[in-house]
């Protein structure tokens, strides 16, 4: 078999996650690897943004740095910067797409690997089909992430693994602290995942571990309804005087609106501007009005997903190694696919990997299954539970300098 | 020298910490060591609270347990809970004062370990007096902790370390996070400190150590101006297009109004209810009024005093160690004082411990001094990161099962 032999471009898309720079790593690996397939390695800055503007980097000597390659494994978010572009469609191109073909030809680019989620992996597609109607014989490759573990057609995504493990442990001491007083009290946190629950799932672990673990769990594949919640909270409150729940951003009520919608629409701020607030806000005044107690909001906002210092060592090994299998994939020849996890079995973990037609997995999005949920809807089961527990085992042991995390710079 | 011969009593106080067991575990360990003087210690239960309905738990079993101790020490949140109860005057007495003494002779309790903060030290003070006054020869002790660092006459307080570090660390990420995108932005992290500025103060230390860092630091300790907030912000737009700023939750204008008050003063919810805010919150409106960018509150909530997986080795081995140098000093005649650090010298840190009257320290306030805070007011100054280092060095490694840290559970 012959190769086609010629350099690659990779980039990193759409939402920051701490595994993300271990894809970046991974694809560099795989590349130094394959140095007689592939001499050169170009880095796009803020993803296809930076192609389009011939902003590439040459990143062949970090691919031979072990160190640094190690240490850009345990930084969070994007090293290479990211973009949220969408590429026009191959049918209709404005230019756009044929200015692509342009960068590739000067750079002899033949090998294109793309870290994204669902619509990251709308480039990949789109770029895939474009370059093959136009005769540019070239690789096109999605390495997926994302922290909402929404991709389809794969068992998991890397970010996952350690955003869950940071939701996991933080929920743990978020309840050890709640429990300290006697005076009755709500404390909602609020996870990200606007159309699927994955993470917010993984709040309830801890029942399943023996670990500190939040009264309830609220994920948007079920239409949430105020009475079961007050509900729940009764039966809580009948437990204890500290209750905490997890609800995902993403929760809606059985008409379609979101809870974050419900409650302050009609209120605007100084300005005239519509107050918008989260979903655990939106709770937190219901609770202090139907319960009359003690009631407390906690996102976990953007921190979540760039917790690097707390990282999942399967999450970062798996980022790093399915990103180098993308490589020697593509240079087996295949093209217009992406990288997925099959698993085999939980316990013990094993999972292969494969690739699947980015076509069907781009813009699409996998949803929490009903195993995974109570049949009440308000928590997650131990078939979840067994599902998770291994994306979150090990720790990375970062490099602490000054008491602070160490992280890679380009 | 005669010793006083009887059992102790301990209990914790005040907001939860990730340090605040390890000062259990400090006078746990300082009262096995004085075994001869003090054959028992009891635990109450919700501090003060529990002392006083006699819910005493007998923990010299668990002062003689190495393994179980260690745990305690890197678990989060006070393992005997807390309370926020202030006790009536000692010439005023309605009773309770008396009720305590009551307990105290039943129990034979000589010695009491309060761990706590300014209001917790009150207590303290009050029954150190009562007691002399009602001739109950006991020896009180103020056991120091508080994430705010605001106790008066010690150089630090234990607690502090570990949510500096937590603070410092998540900081780092976020600016990491914030810079993947080219869209101007700015992001707003608020941190805790309603009265003085000492952890958001943590939040500048990146710049000083060559790690992610914000470009602005806001404290209580200067009168907040909108007008330098946006030059500030106009500054650091001209360095780049993602700006991150750390705010103390208790920042106010010249007037004394506090920021988080300012802007949505007037508006309810559909309850009728004030819409309280945070100073993130009302600053992100702010932003997006007057910069027209996207703008993001982050609020660290209750999360960044618990975050014991990432706690401060040096906080945790100095919380324990005088909490068990406050059981020596008790057990040599000392009494009505609270164990505090004095330091000798930044680098190398040297540290000794010491003991101060509660009296001097009970309801004060020690604020962030000039020299640590920039001349226009919106940065921590190289002498404060001096100051600041050795408390967040070093690490705990607590220990994992299943991907989440172990707590302790009494």
């Amino acid at each position: 078999m012959e190769h086609l032999i010629g350099n690659a471009a990779v980039g990193q898309s759409g939402g920051p996650t701490a595994a993300i720079n271990a894809s970046l790593a991974g694809v560099l690996r795989g590349v130094r690897d394959h140095a007689e397939t592939i001499p050169k390695i170009y880095g796009m800055k803020n993803g296809i943004d930076g192609l389009l503007a011939g902003d590439l980097t040459d990143l062949t000597p970090l691919s031979r740095d072990g160190a640094r390659l190690s240490l850009l494994e345990t930084t969070p978010a994007s090293a290479l910067g990211s973009c949220r572009t969408r590429l026009p469609a191959p049918d209709s191109d404005d230019g756009t797409l044929a200015r692509a073909v342009d960068v590739f030809r000067k750079y002899d680019i033949r090998y294109f690997f793309y870290i994204g989620g669902n619509d990251s992996m709308d480039t990949v597609a789109k770029l895939s089909a474009y370059t093959e109607t136009v005769g540019y014989e070239m690789r096109v490759f999605g390495v997926p992430k994302t922290i909402d573990n929404d991709l389809a057609l794969t068992d998991h995504t890397p970010g996952y693994g350690s955003a869950a493990k940071y939701v996991a442990n933080t929920v743990a001491e978020l309840v050890r602290d709640c429990a300290v007083y006697t005076v009755p009290a709500v404390t909602i946190v609020e996870i990200m995942g606007r159309d699927a629950g994955w993470l917010a799932a993984s709040a309830g672990i801890g029942r399943y571990i023996g670990s500190g673990a939040p009264d309830a769990v609220y994920l948007p594949e079920r239409a949430f309804s105020l009475d079961s919640f007050d509900r729940d909270l009764k039966e809580a409150f009948a437990r204890h005087p500290n209750v905490v729940v997890a609800v995902s951003e993403g929760i809606r009520y059985r008409d379609g609106r979101y809870v974050c919608e419900g409650l302050f629409s009609e209120q605007k701020d100084r300005f005239g501007h519509v107050i918008l607030t989260g979903a655990a806000a939106a709770l937190k005044e219901h609770v202090k009005e139907t319960f009359r107690c003690k009631a407390r909001a906690v996102e976990l906002s953007t921190v979540q997903r760039c917790a690097a210092h707390i990282a999942s060592l399967t999450d970062i090994r798996e980022a790093s190694d399915i990103a180098a299998f993308a490589v020697g994939r593509a240079v087996c020849g295949e093209s217009g696919r992406t990288a997925v996890f099959r698993r085999l079995s939980d316990d013990p973990y094993r999972v292969v990997f494969g690739s699947a037609p980015v076509s069907e997995i781009a813009n699409k999005v996998k949803h929490v299954p009903d195993e995974f949920i109570t049949p009440e809807g308000n928590y997650v089961t131990s078939a979840f539970a067994a599902y998770l527990l291994p994306l979150i085992r090990g720790e990375t042991n970062p490099v602490y300098e000054n008491g602070v995390v160490k992280h890679f710079i380009l």
